[in-house]
């Protein structure tokens, strides 16, 4: 299993109703492409990271990954709605090591 | 719950003894300190940041999170394996959003 992390900060204020449209968007958008699972919206809590939001995914393998990235659902996501909102963001992709 | 994720990169070579040792070392010494919960080391997979590796744990609430940062063990750690073996890191801090 992969798990796709990405945290991020939006342009919108704390509390605002486009913050909260742009976060429901995600999670129904995004968890509902094939092969996400486990899709997670969380709150970035600490205060040694500037950035607010976190989203993470499962995938089966590198092929499902993949297939994501390339789906429509997710390109138009990231076209109309991240890259216009998203202020700022980091991705960490983790493999667990048992 | 809390979820504490901390990605870093190693002074050490990919593959080396001592990048094992310092990963063993970390999963053992942390995961043992009370109130530590799901501890899990990963790779950091992803080309989008030079961070290599990634600890995750669980805290039931701020209380033992912060019990946690004041365990002896926990401050032994950083400053006898953390501090000299770790050439940058960043932390993130987890709630999520049912």
């Amino acid at each position: 299993m992969i798990q796709h992390t990405v945290a991020f900060r939006l342009i919108h204020p704390r509390g605002s109703e486009a913050e909260a449209d742009f976060l429901a968007a995600g999670r129904r958008v995004l968890a509902s492409i094939p092969g996400v699972e486990d899709f997670a919206l969380s709150e970035q809590v600490g205060k040694k990271s500037p950035l607010t939001w976190h989203f993470s995914m499962l995938f089966a393998d590198e092929a499902t990954y993949a297939a994501y990235n390339d789906h429509p659902d997710h390109l138009h996501f990231v076209e109309s709605r991240w890259l216009p909102e998203v202020a700022e963001f980091q991705e960490w992709d983790l493999v667990e090591v048992l």
